[in-house]
């Protein structure tokens, strides 16, 4: 069995070749291909990669090729996760709503409407090789925008796919630790789009345990619980921190782009570099780290950078479809009816069980009038993003961006716009 | 922990202890209290059950009551398996509709009706003295009609319930059998109302087995692999198997009185007795010998009356519940979106996962038009019915029975109508 | 400006001339065109209507034409009332199903369901020239059944058209009649299907007099109050009136086969003739007139066949569009919202404001759970009829009757099929 | 027949006034009645009314009245045109956004939801009023925000109301006079919410004329073909041409502040004065003018202050149920369905047909996505904003404000929520 990993010269891929050492004996695969465009990333990643692998499962032969099709043909999963115009475009994104006093973000507001122009027709095109090359093999994908990359896969192509986010993940570990049980005893009551959802319930032992992660927050403060030396996560849990003690329930860490709009704001126009910047930075070093240690057996590897439940989710997913196990995972699906007083074309994130069947969403309770409102009209950005990408239309793509709470008039909007046009070319191309 | 069992008189009982004997590690009860207002069958019964439940498991108590509240007091399960009236009601609910060549059916069409209408009430006065004495308790409905109970359940009280039917579970079984492989590996795409669904797609391993199974049914006769001495399981198989060679997907058994209506009806208006007036028969034979092999221990104890999926059913949704386990049930829930095409208020039976949190419905795909179609109108029925039982409204019952499509005109409802109120009395007044 | 009547032979047409004659003031007509496959009625008709319009509009031009494209050519009306396989395949539709004990009714059951397989692929031809030679027409089709004819050009062509029936003109007469006003202050409440409606509420000057109407039934009888002369009226009278006293609210006529369905069969079974065959009779004896009063200009026309609302209702919408009125008539449009409750696919009868935008649907009230019930099931077999007779689909078409609540079983459907394929030919291909 | 005016002191009655004396024919009342609590104001529009009326309808009684029920006992028409808090209000709820760099508009944003808070609970007073001692009146509501009242009423009371805004007969004027027609031959397809609506074709004789419209606003300027003396109205037209020329339809002119949000702030942050100051500046010159002339019998009487179409509306509205006319306006409806796409508990402005039985919507066409999804979020706010006034939820009031697209931060939601309550004292009362 092969698991092929498009974009696999990303920093995250040693992690995730973690996760599959871990979950070998329940997913015995016999091939790990890595395939990439970018060769001298591939290159220095491949090497960790064999040389992770071949310490702990020396059977299994690791490739790596620069031809997508080399890696599609004869996989049983093919797990993507690429970035179109790599970070170089992310920056772009994020630097050019600056410029307007826009929210500049990678999966948010005009940044997430530019990364999904971009992702999307790359996207659909290796849907189409795995539909016509590998038509059993199911795509993983964690490429961003991961709802609107699932909507344009269920309405674009007939391959099996689960889109996912880790951000549900990473709330269940946060929360866990908070209150010191295993991930796994903590149940999340999740509603949302994705990288636009709540909380409401948490579980443990079948009790809602949210009355008392309120108290928490009111007496103490929760952020000293979870301890990180990330700043960025850091600057997470303090803004949802912030949002928590005023909604009472737990918000995805991106909606602080939507209730703290302007505090955000000034934040990033009173930073140095945007996130993406840092991000280049903290690759070259990491990159730079992987091609010592590749050389040099001796050398300990450093943690992979962030993603250590982006690694446990993708391998958990794969597991859990390999094994028909009928977990509960967040999963992006278009919604038909699952969330109530959601239209049916929406592309939601809710708790599915994936089995060998792929990912069938549980119907969730209905959101308040106030979460409802904030999903329909950010689903019709999307669904109107996602008709752009797939149809190159200039005028689609426009208002997409002038409905986007986050982009505040319409000629704001056209100049982005003809900005983002002109500044990633070919990648991404408008009429 | 103590399980108790409203009904608990029923020739059924004893299967069921037998279930609960073999989950007893998964869950430790320490008592189970058997209810019933038939003080003779209860003293039969709970004399067999306390023999078999002494057998095997020394330590917990077997206690027996006419009064409800003993049973429900201190409960954490409240098992329901009510029949208001009796099978001399069931007799009653049977014949009536035949004297005018109506089908006279226990839970479907005017029978089922009449059935809702008596047990309703009597169901949310048992939710009732559940919320108030055990309000933790979770009550497991097996009471028929099962979808209308659990309807007026979900509107009419606050308990914590799960509301099933063993047609699924049966189903799984008749086609494990059939191929020879284990229940558990059978998994279903079933979709319906209560004792009108349909079971779609079979998986096997993740492979879809449906075409497999049409053409077992198109070149030879599945009813062989299926041997039963069962009189009316063979006329259920016979009678599936003809409308599944027409429509291609499996019938949920009751589906025959909608599909075969007219060849339903000539067998019944052919038949000596009516199924109820046969099950009396059983059930005396059963209750005689449950009496001979009480008092002699050296006897063997014969197969309880059917049930046996009734039995696994109810105690694997038992365990599902305490030990949290996540497992696929087809369970009656308010639709409110899982099953798109239905309205929201209509109360369907689709695969559901349940833990401590309940059952929660899996989102199912859209029926076909002709499924919709009948299932729209029977829930409008339902709907009706359910709003007459707790109204106790004429003119709502009549409204139901007339739109029910197995009632040939508002004419002949009335009539029928009339006769349940003078027949069943004090069991169903309507004003 | 030129008007053409598709089906102009029929002995309705006549009648029609006159009303056209009456609105000329308001639409201004130029020509008449009568276009009819049938040559010796539409020899005999035409003759007629030259007579009829000569002596009171001599500047307007008839002509008759067996050749569809020049009666459509230059036509800003074309005016549908097509019977495909005339009525002697009427009389097929109606014998096949008593045969099997099943109502054999023109537009109700499986009677209807034959007679739009035969219908919609012709009027979907007629609706293609309409679209290719005279794309600014207006088609007005009365051609039963109109519902789904309605369905079937609403999403399989592009033309404008308004499909009527005269059932809710027909009963707003009856109402101003029993009450001694005019029709025209009469205003009604009115939903359904075509041929599945209820007037609900009635108003006169604002007010509901439904309940005035209720004790009118109730002390007396309104029979009296409606003397008519023909048979099948005063027959349709009294089993409304006997199903208005049972729920209170006044149905369309075409309901007593869904209400009083078994009466209805036996009445059927023990007639002479279907009622196919007795207009078989009115019609010859009609058209003998016709041939006779067409010869001796001195001799007085009978009133032509039925019809008068008919025609008042074909001219009024032409009127309505031509001069942009707004007026409100209850057409057959796409549900899509305007019916809560019912599917937004449904083909729904509702009151419309008719101007030169063509039928805008009024929203209505939310139908009764039981009306809402009959109607999703009637749709849903309308619409799997409209998809069988595009694709001519034998399947589509067996689903259609055994969902239809006259057809007593799927077997008894497949029969009913058979002999319709059969003994219908070229009419009704299906594979 | 007695007409009311609740908020009768008002500047605009003299001009409904005059309105009402132009259809006394269709609408011959006896009695105008203006009550208002603020009795210098009352009193200097009452003489001018009494004034004019004496001069055309001599035998027409007008009185004036503090006391609400004097008003109302024994009216067929009460009309509402509040204002709670008076223009001193108005002005709090515009400089406190501005103050913390967001909108302050009357009917819009934060604004419109202080205004909402303070008037419903006094609409609803008046309801209940008319209710109990005028149950057969109709409540002619054109208080703002007209959308959210036309809610609360619906949802909360029992009166026949009709709840309108003259933004759609403003265009049509305006569209009427640029292209040089009769404003009752220029038809509108229109949709929205109230103050957030789009005029997606305009027909003239049955001819959508969009296009027309569009080159004209592409070659020339719309602008100079709407001369107007009146500044905000310049400004209103100049902001809208902006927006019709990207996206192709005409918007409300209340868009601008969704549309061109930034560009309106900018503008509002740069005024001397807010709209609130300008208006309370004219009606103080106003009233001046009215006690000269009201003294002065030979002295010309000012156009009274805007709102011409104000009362033509009022007036024409009145005409259509009085008259059972069945004509078409745009009115202020509980969704239910007519606006395909738009959850049904919104509050939907679009076309109704205007009888004696009251406002009954036309289903229209879907909205484009971008149009649904603003919509829906703006329903969301407002169905919040509603809840909070009727429950006076100092919760709910801030989750409404933090919904709202210009509001750009929860933060700042919280501090002018609370500077609010504050400023507006027991207008305002939130718990």
């Amino acid at each position: 069995m092969k698991i092929s990993v498009i974009g696999g010269g990303s920093a995250y891929t040693p992690g995730l070749a973690e996760g599959l050492i871990a979950i070998h004996e329940e997913v015995p695969f016999k091939e790990l291909c890595l395939m990439d465009i970018d060769e001298p990333k591939l290159e220095t990643v491949g090497k960790i990669v064999k040389r992770v692998i071949a310490a702990q499962l020396p059977d299994v032969k690791v490739t790596t090729t620069t031809q997508r099709l080399d890696a599609i043909r004869g996989s049983a999963y093919v797990l993507c996760q690429i970035r179109v115009g790599g970070l170089p475009g992310r920056v772009l994104d994020e630097q050019i709503p600056l410029k307007h006093q826009v929210i500049g973000q990678e999966t948010v507001g005009a940044g997430g409407i530019a990364m999904a122009l971009r992702t999307i027709p790359v996207m659909l095109d290796i849907a189409a090789d795995v539909s016509q090359h590998a038509p059993d093999a199911w795509i993983i994908n964690y490429s961003n925008p991961s709802g609107m990359v699932a909507a344009a896969l269920a309405r674009h192509s007939d391959v099996k796919a689960v889109s996912i986010c880790d951000v549900p993940i990473g709330i269940q570990e946060f929360v866990a630790r908070a209150i010191g049980v295993n991930r796994k005893k903590v149940k999340l009551d999740y509603v949302g789009l994705n990288h636009l959802g709540w909380f409401r319930k948490i579980y443990v032992d079948g009790r809602n345990i949210m009355s008392m992660i309120r108290s928490m927050a009111a007496t103490s403060n929760i952020a000293p619980l979870l301890p990180t030396d990330d700043e960025k996560t850091a600057d997470e849990i303090e803004m949802a921190v912030r949002i928590f003690k005023q909604i009472g329930i737990i918000p995805s860490p991106y909606l602080q782009y939507y209730y703290l709009n302007r505090e955000c704001l000034e934040k990033q126009l009173a930073a140095d570099k945007t996130r993406g910047q840092v991000v280049q930075d903290i690759e070259r070093e990491l990159l730079e780290h992987f091609d010592q240690v590749a050389g040099d057996d001796a050398a300990e590897l450093w943690k992979s950078r962030g993603g250590q439940w982006h690694s446990e989710l993708m391998v958990s997913i794969i597991s859990a479809i390999h094994n028909d196990k009928g977990e509960e995972f967040a999963v992006n699906v278009i919604n038909n009816g699952c969330v109530p007083g959601m239209p049916d074309d929406a592309c939601v994130e809710v708790p599915c069980i994936v089995d060998n069947r792929g990912a069938r969403p549980l119907r969730v309770d209905r959101p308040e009038p106030d979460m409802l409102g904030l999903m329909q009209l950010v689903s019709a950005c999307e669904n109107l993003t996602v008709e752009a990408a797939v149809e190159g239309s200039y005028d689609k793509a426009l208002r997409a961006l002038n409905l986007n709470p986050l982009v505040p008039s319409l000629e704001v909007a056209r100049q982005i716009l003809d900005e983002y046009c002109t500044a990633h070319g070919n990648y991404m191309k408008l009429t």
